[in-house]
C-alpha cells in the first residue's frame, strides 16, 4: 500500500522548506480571499485569475476586466469590489472572468503554482475536498497564507479540520509537527469555533473596518461540491479541467 | 501603564517578520541546544561561544578551543563531543569556554542578536526566565530554533509554557496568534507532557540514534535560576552581565 504524506505549512515564507512536487497543495486563507474563491466558483463566476500585485490587477481593469482587489482589508479605489465573500454575488460574477488580488491569498496561490495540484480549501468545501484529495491519492500539503508571512489562526485551524479528514483514509500519514499542532488546534476549537474565533487577530483586523460579517459565513461546512483548481494562470472548478 | 507585547516566532525563517529591537528576544532549542546551554551552565561553564557553520566550529578547534558541534543529532569527528545535555558534565565544562554549533539552535541565537536582549530559554530555567522578563519590563519575542527552518512542536510549546507564565504580569499582553496557538498547545499537553511529546517528530530522530534518552530531562522544571545571556559573541550567565 502507497503511503501518503500530510504537511502543513504554516507561512508562506515557510514553502520553500517544504515544497513537494508530487503533492496537491491545498492554499487557504479563511479570512477572506478561500472563502471568497469558493463563493464565486458557487454564484457561477467561469473564471478567477489571481494576481500578486496591486500593478498587475490595475493593468487587467484598464484592459476592462472585472477586477476585485484590497490591501488589508481595504478595497483599492480603482477595483470592481473587495475580498468579502458577499461582494461576489451570483448578478456580478455569473459567467464571468475576474482578476483577484488580496493581502496574502492571491501571491499564496503563486507560490504554490510548483505543486502537481494548486486547490483553494475553505471550510465552504471541506468535504469535497477532503474526498477529492484521497481519490487523487496523492501527498498533501497545505500552504496557510498566514498574515504578511506571519503564523495565523484561522487558516492553520483549517489545515488541522482538512487534515484530519484527509488521514481518515488509512493510506494517509504525518511526522509532520505543523500538521499535528494544527489537529489539536482545531480540536480545541471545534465546539465553540466562533467563541474561539473572537480571540484572532484578523477578526479584531476585520471588525475595525466593520468587516467582521463574514466570520460565521466563512466556517460554515460544507455549502458547496465545487473546488477551484489552478490550471495556468487561472482559477476554475476541479470538474472541469 | 505600559503595555508589554509577547510575540512567538515559530521558525528563524520567519524572524525579519517579528524582528523587534525593544524586545527581549529569548532563543528555544528543546531538544537539545538551549537544555544543553542552561546545563553547561549549571556545571560552572564560563562562557559559551556559538557559531553557526561547522568550519567556524572546526577553525576553534584547531587554536585548541574545547567543541561540542553536531548537525542532525550526530557529533562531528573533529568536535570534543555533542548536543547532549549529558555531555556537558561538570568534570568537562567547569572554569571552560566552549565553542558550540549545533543544527538549529546556534544559527537562531546569531539571528537573534538585533534584539535588545538575547536570553536562553529551557524548561530547566523556565520560573527564573519569566521572572527576569518580568523585571526588565520589556517586550518579550520568543524565536522557537525548529527543525531546518520547519516549525516545531516542541519549541512551541515552551514558548506556550514562558508565554503563559509572563502573561501573570498584567501589563504583558499579546494578539500574536503564534502565542495565542502556543499556550492552547501547551495547555493541551502540559498534564502529560512525555506522552504528547512521544509524537514529536524530533523525538523519532532522536531515537533512531539512541539519542532519546534526554528527553525526559529537557523536560524538568525550574532546575536553575541561572539565564544564559548573548554578551558580544559569547553567552555568559546574566547575573554577571
Amino acid at each position: 500500500m502507497d503511503r501518503l504524506k500530510i504537511e502543513v505549512c504554516v507561512s508562506p515564507a515557510l514553502f520553500p522548506y517544504y515544497e513537494n512536487r508530487d503533492a496537491i497543495v491545498v492554499v487557504t486563507d479563511i479570512l477572506r480571499a478561500s472563502s471568497a474563491i469558493v463563493t464565486a466558483f458557487m454564484n457561477g463566476v467561469e473564471r478567477i485569475i489571481p494576481v500578486g500585485t496591486l500593478e498587475e490587477a490595475k493593468a487587467y481593469k484598464d484592459k476592462g476586466y472585472m477586477v476585485a482587489a484590497e490591501r488589508d482589508g481595504i478595497v483599492r479605489d480603482f477595483a470592481d469590489f473587495g475580498n468579502s465573500p458577499y461582494n461576489f454575488t451570483p448578478e456580478r460574477v455569473r459567467g464571468n472572468q475576474i482578476v483577484y488580488s488580496t493581502t496574502n491569498g492571491t501571491n499564496a496561490i503563486q507560490l504554490a503554482s510548483s505543486g502537481a495540484q494548486v486547490l483553494i480549501g475553505a471550510y465552504l468545501n471541506l468535504s469535497a475536498l477532503a474526498g477529492h484529495i484521497r481519490e487523487e491519492g496523492r501527498d498533501l500539503l497545505v500552504l496557510c497564507a498566514g498574515w504578511k508571512n506571519k503564523f495565523n489562526l484561522e487558516d492553520t485551524l483549517f489545515a488541522g479540520a482538512l487534515a484530519q479528514k484527509v488521514l481518515e483514509d488509512q493510506r494517509y500519514y504525518t511526522i509532520c509537527d505543523a500538521t499535528l499542532a494544527s489537529i489539536d488546534l482545531y480540536a480545541a476549537a471545534r465546539d465553540n469555533m466562533m467563541g474561539y474565533i473572537e480571540k484572532v487577530a484578523q477578526r479584531h483586523r476585520l471588525k475595525k473596518n466593520n468587516l467582521d460579517d463574514v466570520i460565521g459565513y466563512c466556517h460554515e461546512l460544507d455549502l458547496t461540491d465545487l473546488i477551484p483548481a489552478l490550471q495556468g494562470d487561472s482559477l476554475v472548478p476541479v470538474m472541469n479541467q
